[in-house]
C-alpha cells in the first residue's frame, strides 16, 4: 500500500465559514474538504468525503447482507411506464425530474424504486418457493426538493440505501420488518450515532408497521418525544398520549362570566385572570374536508395535532375555520369560543375533560366563563386524545415513565407496503394449493449521504468534527513538525507501521507550522493524532491526542517502538 | 458470514435463448441472470451481475490507488453553465439527456465529466506544490446513444471508471499517462482478460499520448493489427505501415490499353484479365474540405484510410467524389479513374509506387491500361501512406514483425488532453516564479460494466460462462444431490468450511435434479463446481470439476476432510 500524504491528496481546508452554510455539518463538510457545491443540492465529494460515504455504505451493506438481503442495482434513468402503470407518473409532481430521450420518449429519475423492483419481481418470482425475498441496492437518488438545504441534509442528488421485502403474507412481512427493525438498529449503532427508534404514524395498525430511525441533535428538523422509563418514541405528532386520570372533583361553584376586554389569546387572559395556562379549556373550530365544523377542546397548555383530530371525527382532512366561520358560529370575535351552550359537534382532549374546573369562552366578545366542569355536565362532547404529545407526558406504552423531548434527524425508515404495489402492478406467486395471490411488500429507506451530516451534527465542537471511529475517513492522523530527513523518515516509518496493522492513516507531511496542521487535525476530525516534533523525536517518542477528550490539551506520550502496536489496539477497540 | 443459498438469492436462469440477444454476452447475462432489461440500452443488474461489476470495480480501485490516484465522486445531474463555458453544450447534440428543474433551469446527465472536474480543480489547486494530481470515479454515466445494443456492451447508463490528470507541464502529463498506461495494464491482467494496448490516433505526436485498451474477441467491432514480434498494435484505421522497398523493376514493355467492356470493380477486371489484385494500381477521387479534387492510388488489394489521406493532402475532411464529378474529371464512367495523363492532384501509397507493372483505369469507359510503372515515371503523384493496415502487414515498431488481424472491444482508453479544457475554463496554477500557467490535463477511461460483457464474449462456450477466477461472481458452487438431513448437513458444512477460509461460495441447496444443477452451474460460470451426491457422500468426499477444463467429463474425487483446505488453495492460485 501507498502511503497517504497530506501534500498528494486534495484536502482544500478553509479557515473562514462559509457565508450560505447554516448548520454545523455543511459548515464543517465545506471547511474541511469533504464537499463542494455545483449547484443546489447538488455536490461533489472529494476524497474525504467519498471516503465517510463508502464507510457508512459498508457498514450498512454488511448488515443488510447479515440479515439475508441481496444486493442489487436498478438503474437510474427510468422509462415513465412503471410510474404510470401505478399513476404516479401524474401525481409525483415537480420532485419528479423528467427526461425526453432522442426519439421524445419519457422518462424520469428515480426518486425511489418500488415500481422497479416490484417489476423485476413479478418477472421472476412465480411460486411461494421462491419467498421471502428481500432485494436493497445502495445508489444515487434523485428528488427536485423545493428547497434543498444543509449542505448533504437535504440533497437534489443524495445516496440512499432502499430495501424492499418480499412475502406470501401479512405475517411474512412483518417478519421482514422486525429482521429489519434490528438489522437497522445494529446500523445506527455500528455508525456510532445516538438515536431513537421512532413511532412515526398514529395509523390504524397501532404505528406497528412504521418506524423512523432518528438521529438525535439539536439542530434536527424533527421533534420527538421519548419515553425516560421504555424505549417508546414517537414523532411528536404521531405519539399517543397515556389517558389522563378521570376528572378528581367538578367545579365548586356556579359557571361565572368574566370580562376580559381585549384578551384573545391564552396567555394574554391567565396573566389578566392570574390564573394557570393549564385550568384553560382551549376551544378551537375546524372545517372537514365534509364540510362538517368541529370544535375542538384541549388544556390551554397543549397543542392539537389535526392528524388525530381527522381520525377522531372520521375526516380525510381537517383546517382551522375562517374568521367569518368562527364568528358565525359562536357569534363572537375569534378568541372567546367555549364548548358551553355551542350549538355543535364538539370533540375533547382527555386532558382537556379532566380539568376540574376550567376557564374558557363565553361565545361573547370580550367575554371568558370560570368554573366550567366536564363531569358535571356543563357541556357535552366526544373524549378522544386529540392534542400533540410533549415533554412531560406520561407514556402510553410502559405507562410508568415520562416523556422527553428531543429533536431529530430522519436517518432511516422502515415500513410495511402491504399490497399496495403489487396489486397494482400484478405482482402474484401462486401458493401451495396453486392458487394466485397478490405478493406482500415492505420499504425499507437509508440516507446513508445524509448520514454523513448527521453524524457531523451529533459529533463536533467549536473546533471541528469528531467522527465516531468506524466512519472517520482515516483513523490516525500523523503529524511531523518539521520536514528533516530524520523527521521525514519517523513520520514515514510510523505510518507504514500502522498501515501494516491495517490502521488507516493519513500522514501531514506538509512544511506547515504546527498550528496549522492541530488545527487542520481538529477540523477535519480523525480520531487520533500521533504528533512527532523534534522534542519527542529526541527520545524516540510521540504524543498520543484524542479528537474527543473532553480536556483538548490531553496527551499521552508514547514510545515510538510501541505507537503502533498500542495506536491499532485503541483503534480496533474504538471499532464497534 | 450467512451461507449464500440457491434457495434464497434471485438467480432466475433462463433455458431458451432471448430472442432480442445477438450476442454470447448478453445471450448468457440474460440467461444467467445476471440483468434484465427495464428499456433500451438501460438494465437491472441482479444480484450475480452486480457482484461481477463490484468485483470488476474493486481490482480498478485498488490499482487506481496504487498508482497514487486518489477517488472522487462527483454528480451524474449537471447544471448546464460547466458544459455551456466549453461550448459542449451546443455541440454535444443528442447524446446528452437535457433536464429542466422545477424552476427552468438547464441541466443534463454526467456523459463524461472533465468540465466538472477542472473546475473542482480551479478552484482548489492554486499552487505548482499541489500538482501533480489524480482524481477519478467510478460512477454511473448517462448518453442517449442512437443504438443502444449488446446488452452491457453498449448502454445508455452505464458504470465507468474516469480519471483526471493535472500537470504543470507536458512532461509531467506523459509521465502521468505513462503511470495511468501501467496502472491499465495491471488492471486487465488482474481481470483476467486477453487484451492488447492498441494506438488509437495517427496524429501528429505519432500516438504516443493516446491508447485504447482492447480485449480480444471475434464479436469485437474494432478491427485491430498487432505485430507478431514485438508489442506494436493499432486501430486498423490509425495503424502505421512499413514503407515498403523501392519497385524493384520497371514494366517490361510499353503501356497496353486493354477492352474490359462493363468491368468496373477490380475483383470482377482482375478475373476477367486473369491478373492478381495486387498487380492493380485502385485510383478512387475523393473532394477536400476545401474543395479540392485528389486521385488517391494505392494497391489493388488495399483499402484507403481516410484520416490518413486527408492529412497528406493537409485536409480537415475528406470525402469520395460524386458520381458527376467523376465523370467530368476523367471523361469516363466510374471504375476506369487511374493516374496515367490524369491531370491534377495524385497521392499515391508507397506499395502502389511500388508495382513494378500495374494494371489501372484508362480514364475511358470500358478500358483499363497495363504495363503502368511509377518508378519509370509513366505518372507524376505524391508518395504518401494512405492506406489501412491489414494482416500481414510489416510492423513500422520493430521492422521485422508482420501483423496479425484481431478483433477487438474497446476497454479502456487513456488520453493527454493537454490544456484543452484548463485554457477555456481558466485552472491554472502559479509557478515557482510566481508566473501564473495552464494546467496541463490527461484523461484516463475504462468501461466497467462494459467489462462484464467484454469478458463473457472471451470466456464462454456453449454451455454459458466460464469466469476468470478474480471476477466470477462466486468461486465455487457447492451442489448437493439431494435433499435428506446427512446430505444437507454435508453441504452446509462443506460450504461453511469455505468461507472460513475466506472462499466465496454458493450453495445450491435446491430440490432440482442434478442435471438442472450442472447445466445451471455451467451456465453461470462459477470456475470451481464441488459435488456431493449419495455415492461420494458415502465415502466422505466430493467430486471437484473445473469449468475451464478441456475435458467436461474431468473431475477430481476428493475426501470432504481435505476438500475446503485444497478448494481454497486453488482458489489463491487462480487469484492472478
Amino acid at each position: 500500500m501507498t502511503i497517504q500524504r497530506f501534500t498528494r491528496a486534495l484536502i482544500p481546508t478553509v479557515k473562514e465559514t462559509p457565508a450560505e452554510a447554516t448548520n454545523a455539518s455543511h459548515q464543517l463538510l465545506l471547511r474541511g474538504g469533504y464537499i463542494r457545491q455545483i449547484g443546489a443540492g447538488i455536490y461533489d465529494f472529494l476524497p474525504l468525503g467519498l471516503r465517510v460515504l463508502r464507510k457508512i455504505e459498508n457498514i450498512v451493506r454488511t448488515e443488510m447482507d447479515r440479515a439475508g438481503a441481496s444486493e442489487v442495482l436498478m438503474p437510474a434513468m427510468l422509462p415513465a411506464e412503471y410510474f404510470q402503470e401505478t399513476g404516479r407518473w401524474d401525481v409525483y409532481g415537480p420532485v419528479l425530474l423528467r427526461i425526453k430521450d432522442r426519439k421524445g420518449g419519457d422518462y424520469h429519475l428515480g426518486p425511489t424504486h418500488e415500481e422497479i423492483i416490484t417489476d423485476m419481481v413479478r418477472r421472476e418470482v412465480k411460486s411461494y418457493r421462491q419467498l421471502p425475498l428481500n432485494l436493497y441496492q445502495i445508489q444515487m437518488k434523485f428528488r427536485d426538493e423545493p428547497r434543498p438545504r444543509g449542505g448533504l441534509m437535504r440533497c437534489r442528488e443524495f445516496v440512499m440505501k432502499d430495501a424492499y421485502s418480499f412475502d406470501i403474507d401479512e405475517a411474512g412481512a412483518v417478519k421482514s420488518y422486525e429482521t429489519m427493525r434490528e438489522a437497522y438498529r445494529k446500523i445506527f449503532t455500528r455508525l456510532g450515532l445516538t438515536f431513537r427508534i421512532v413511532q412515526a404514524d398514529s395509523g390504524a395498525i397501532g404505528g406497528k408497521t412504521s418506524a423512523e430511525f432518528q438521529i438525535l441533535a439539536d439542530s434536527g428538523e424533527d421533534a420527538i418525544v421519548a419515553c425516560d422509563n421504555c424505549d417508546y418514541a414517537a414523532n411528536v405528532e404521531a405519539a399517543e398520549v397515556a389517558a389522563e386520570p378521570a376528572a378528581s372533583g367538578t367545579a365548586a361553584g356556579e359557571i361565572e362570566k368574566v370580562h376580559t376586554p381585549g384578551k384573545g389569546g391564552i396567555v394574554d387572559v391567565a396573566a389578566f385572570l392570574k390564573a394557570d395556562v393549564k385550568d384553560f379549556l382551549k376551544s378551537l373550530l375546524y372545517v372537514t374536508d365534509q364540510n362538517e365544523l368541529v370544535m375542538a377542546c384541549l388544556r390551554g397548555d397543549h397543542e392539537v395535532n389535526e392528524i388525530k383530530l381527522a381520525n377522531a371525527v372520521g375526516a380525510r382532512e381537517i383546517h382551522l375555520a375562517s374568521e367569518g366561520d368562527v364568528v358565525k358560529a359562536t357569534g363572537a370575535k375569534v378568541g372567546y369560543a367555549g364548548p358551553v351552550k355551542f350549538n355543535g359537534r364538539i370533540v375533547v382532549d382527555p386532558s382537556g375533560a379532566a380539568i376540574a374546573s376550567a376557564i374558557t369562552g363565553a361565545n361573547e366578545t370580550d367575554h371568558h366563563i370560570k368554573g366550567v366542569s366536564f363531569a358535571r355536565g356543563d357541556y357535552k362532547a366526544e373524549v378522544k386524545g386529540i392534542r400533540s404529545a410533549g415533554a412531560g407526558d406520561r407514556c402510553p406504552q410502559c405507562d410508568k415513565g415520562r416523556f422527553k423531548a428531543y429533536k431529530g434527524i430522519e436517518g432511516g425508515h422502515i415500513f410495511i407496503l402491504g399490497t399496495h404495489y403489487s396489486s397494482k402492478m400484478n405482482a402474484t406467486y401462486l401458493d401451495e394449493k396453486g392458487d394466485k395471490k397478490p405478493i406482500v411488500m415492505g420499504c425499507y429507506g437509508i440516507g446513508v449521504s445524509r448520514l454523513i451530516a448527521s453524524a457531523i451534527e451529533q459529533h463536533h465542537d467549536k473546533d471541528g468534527i469528531r467522527w465516531p471511529m468506524p466512519i472517520a475517513p482515516y483513523q490516525v492522523v500523523v503529524a511531523t513538525l518539521g520536514n528533516d530527513a530524520a523527521m521525514m523518515e519517523a513520520g514515514e516509518k510510523l505510518a507504514r507501521e500502522l498501515e501494516e496493522r491495517g490502521v488507516e492513516v493519513l500522514w501531514d507531511d506538509r512544511d506547515e507550522r504546527p498550528g496549522v496542521k492541530f488545527k487542520d487535525a481538529d477540523l477535519i476530525g480523525i480520531p487520533l493524532r500521533a504528533t512527532i516534533g523534534a522534542k519527542t523525536l529526541a527520545t524516540a517518542s510521540c504524543e498520543l491526542k484524542r479528537r474527543d477528550s473532553a480536556d483538548p490539551k490531553a496527551f499521552d506520550l508514547i514510545p515510538l517502538a510501541e505507537a503502533a502496536d498500542r495506536i491499532a489496539a485503541e483503534v480496533k477497540k474504538a471499532m464497534v
